[in-house]
């Protein structure tokens, strides 16, 4: 295979234009003000708390940003091996005119400067959004977000649903629960009506995906009504709730969130596998880790009940690809879904593509999104997939099938776009 | 790497005559008679249906052959990534003098009418399996398989037995097993003598190995006499056996297998990991799935009990396969055996072959089986895999270790053909 | 990517002279007598017993050295495929002469004569170091080894603690430790005594690391005190303890081995996944296997509670990587370390190469150690090792990013060599 036929494919796929179908956007503020923003990203600071950094000189609130950016660039000299790191310099060669290739203690705070000064121009957000080839960005959004004073036809709405099923117990959750519904939840019934409130308000406002992220030992069952009633009336008393209860609860109302996604046509976007707080003394958003030992034949039960709800799946562990590829091949329902986090860097990427292009409908593969908080990593993040998607496409489907070039691409097009159009219809 | 070393590697392998150590042929309808019998091979419904195809259209018994097809067709362009598809193009090319590379709309009925006039050809079977330089056949029989009516040095019996194993409370089974072995089976004694009887069989025929499918739960152990006993009898006189007592159950008649296997000189193929009836609304054959968690080691018991038979071991989850390189690195007994299934495809055909091609003895390693069930895949599916076993003896070999091409062809053809011989003693 | 810019950053890391990390070198008879030293580890002769090669026949203390080489060169030809046998012909070539590719029947005896008389050489040992590049090789002690008459700055003591913390129930254990720490060890006070003494013994001899190797079951953690006072009390006395006790006990002194490293600022070495004795039937060391179900989430405690210990972590199975990588990533005192035993073949030294090093920080990477029993072999290993960095330098970071040469080999020469020195201390 020649590196000019990957590098011609990877031209063409750069020229599309994206819609990235899972991100942590905040639509009020998108793009970044200064390099803080950008470095903050818990890529960075856990990978340098990892290096060697104290967190109490990460997350010292004393500091300004500009010394947090410093103390954070003394670690990159460790980390500059990382895709994490190669992103970060790739945001500043294309948006700040950076022209080195490392970001280092003599070089920083010029960078620091130019940026914020580009940064502060009043269009930066739309300047980066056509920059980075951005038509739409799916977000994140709290079961509470009144989804106002934002352009959802631009960042669209996804509803997130953590919270509701994995900490239902929290009393705060609960207020939050009843304020965005307006309803006094006490038992099954009125819990059911809140989330239909809750359906209901998203899907006026232009939702496109229920959302949720799951720990390895989860597996989502219908619950016995009297258990779920039980567990459901516990828990708004705010009684203690037994470890069978606590599960029941999640079980219940997991399976309340796929019967609205039935009910109101939405995809309902499952991210299998992470462990929360494994380290605690980590940084901020960067505590969280994974128990390899789960398997989608936990999901079963899901998958043939909700024949009519799509359900995009992303696995947080590489070794968990090969049971994705397989149930998407067979369960119509199933979709693959980029690659997330931990499986998200190029040696991984490269695995899970080559094995779900070569195994799977092409329609049933949503090729990458970019899990960005901020909107200038959309750039880096979805070329480095659009640098492996090239090369699969070069190797496997020109090279090794004797497809035309334009065969692949039509291809490579689909898994990037065409199919978040059509399986998130957008 | 060049790629003309690979390519002439490649041809070397393409001209071997194989001999095809596991398929699901008929021997009394073993080619294909038309586009049908072809694209019903459950690769084609199952990714149909999961691309959308509703199953009632595929397994409408009211239409007919060619309308089916017509259907599966209009599914082909969600699926013509797949290395699955590709295997179905090639037939046509090969065979049926297809000169396109997508089967659409537009040409299916044409290539239908062709395809069916040429396999109405009197010799069809003799032609196929000469252009596929196939010379012996492994198949898959039934326990009760009179093996009458067909050639078995062509088309080699192998004696499968889940159904004895997982399935041996269900009374058709026992009738069954009663009718093939002539033998009232009532209890431990009479069950071994049955079973005796059907390996008598089964060896005058000639089988050349004993086979079974296993689930990832399954752990083969020695269960104790009383225990057996007792779960024998019950399942006899068809009460109900606990969860355990059928766990007993199972590992009983699986374990008396393994003896025979010893005492008949069989190979014991083992084909691990798959769980039925995952998808239970799926297409016929497109229903089963796995769970990865599953291990090498609950076949430890078995493995030392039996140093004289060889379990040739196949994996479903392409994550088993590093086991299966060590187990077959330690275990005298333990041989590797193709790539099973949803490991059956080029990436992970790849990562196994290159893992077990360096670390196994190559004595131990049966390279490929087409697990056809229509001798014309043979053809596609063994050409996928000498292609991968071509690029891994270039790069790996001739490339990497500065082997000869004619050394390199050497280890090619062990795996391919020779070990076949000499492990199933063809 | 280019061939020569391979093979140039090969050549430039083979200048490299090393520090071997991890081995079982014997101080005092560091360099192999003959070729029976060589070919009697345990890599050659597993692999010849499970090519058929009875283990009676290696192992009949009748036979000279020379019977037994001859034996296990008479399975040479089925294993001439692996990666371990090219290590045996690369030691032969470079160290003997030898100028052929394949060690057989006809050209042994030669070969064992010719190495014999340079293995007689006064000088072999400085003679093998040399050429090998090695500047020092940690050791693998057992706890109560003396650590006298040898070079302690050449050969690095390392303190191994299987002993203590699986098999402290073996009366011959407590006696060894009685004896080498000079305690009546007969509860908690006195275990964590001699068990000091033993810190002290190592730290005034030099010592490097703690290191275990252990099962896939184990989850060390911190054991409530009276339950481990009373599982030592028990084990100490001779008496029968409880499957759970015996964990405790495991667990208890695990965790105090952890507290002294912490307070002798040593880093605890994890070789984590072994199941010993899978295959009792086996060759001497050729009977260890493993279990993939195994998962880092079972050492969160243990890293959350010693921040200050750094873990060098090896994982016997390929599976286990893109965890360890992930906990590299998040954890600052986990360092990955090398490629163990079943994992120490080109192909899955890649995969594990590609992701470390694009995702965890460089300085948290110990790239390789050789394992090796004598010192012929850390040529070969560490060579097959520099060849998979060399190509991944190039394909991944001077290909893929653009880096410089000298940039990438940079990198190499970090977790070739910078790392140890940084990590360990040396």
């Amino acid at each position: 295979m020649s590196h000019d036929l990957q590098q011609r494919l990877f031209q063409e796929l750069e020229s599309l234009v994206l819609i990235d179908p899972h991100t942590h956007i905040n639509p009020h503020a998108a793009a970044s003000r200064n390099l803080g923003d950008i470095m903050g990203y818990h890529y960075y600071t856990e990978l340098a708390h990892s290096a060697g950094l104290p967190r109490e000189q990460i997350e010292d609130p004393a500091i300004s940003t500009k010394e947090k950016v410093g103390r954070i660039v003394s670690k990159l000299g460790d980390l500059d091996n990382t895709a994490q790191v190669s992103w970060l310099v790739e945001i500043c060669q294309e948006f700040f005119g950076f022209a080195e290739d490392r970001i280092t203690a003599d070089n920083w705070e010029k960078l620091y400067d130019t940026a914020e000064q580009k940064m502060a121009q009043p269009d930066w957000e739309q300047q980066v959004l056509k920059h980075s080839k951005l038509e739409k960005v799916f977000l994140t959004n709290d079961f509470d977000d009144p989804l106002t004073g934002f352009d959802t036809s631009l960042y669209i709405p996804c509803l997130r649903t953590d919270d509701l099923v994995f900490h239902f117990t929290n009393p705060q959750v609960q207020e939050r629960l009843q304020k965005a519904s307006n309803t006094d939840v006490s038992d099954v019934g009125s819990l059911r009506a809140a989330i239909g409130v809750l359906f209901t308000h998203f899907k006026a406002n232009g939702v496109r995906a229920c959302a949720i992220s799951i720990p390895p030992t989860f597996s989502p069952a219908r619950v016995d009504d009297e258990a779920a009633a039980k567990a459901v009336r516990k828990a708004c008393k705010g009684k203690d709730l037994s470890e069978e209860q606590r599960g029941q609860l999640s079980q219940f109302i997991f399976w309340t969130l796929a019967e609205f996604c039935a009910e109101f046509e939405l995809p309902f976007d499952l991210m299998i596998g992470v462990n929360r707080k494994v380290y605690p003394s980590g940084v901020f958003q960067g505590q969280d880790l994974f128990d390899k030992r789960v398997s989608l034949i936990q999901y079963k039960e899901l998958f043939n009940a909700f024949p009519q709800v799509t359900f995009p799946v992303s696995v947080l562990g590489q070794t968990s690809n090969h049971e994705l590829v397989s149930y998407a091949w067979i369960f119509p329902n199933v979709v693959t879904n980029g690659h997330w986090w931990y499986s998200n860097t190029p040696s991984y990427i490269e695995l899970d593509t080559r094995s779900r292009l070569e195994a799977a409908p092409r329609s049933k593969q949503v090729g990458y999104y970019s899990d960005m908080y901020k909107l200038e990593f959309a750039l880096p993040k979805f070329r480095m997939y659009r640098r492996v998607l090239a090369k699969v496409l070069a190797s496997d489907f020109v090279a090794g099938r004797g497809w035309s070039e334009e065969r692949a691409l039509d291809l490579g097009r689909q898994v990037l776009r065409g199919n978040v159009e059509r399986i998130f219809g957008v």
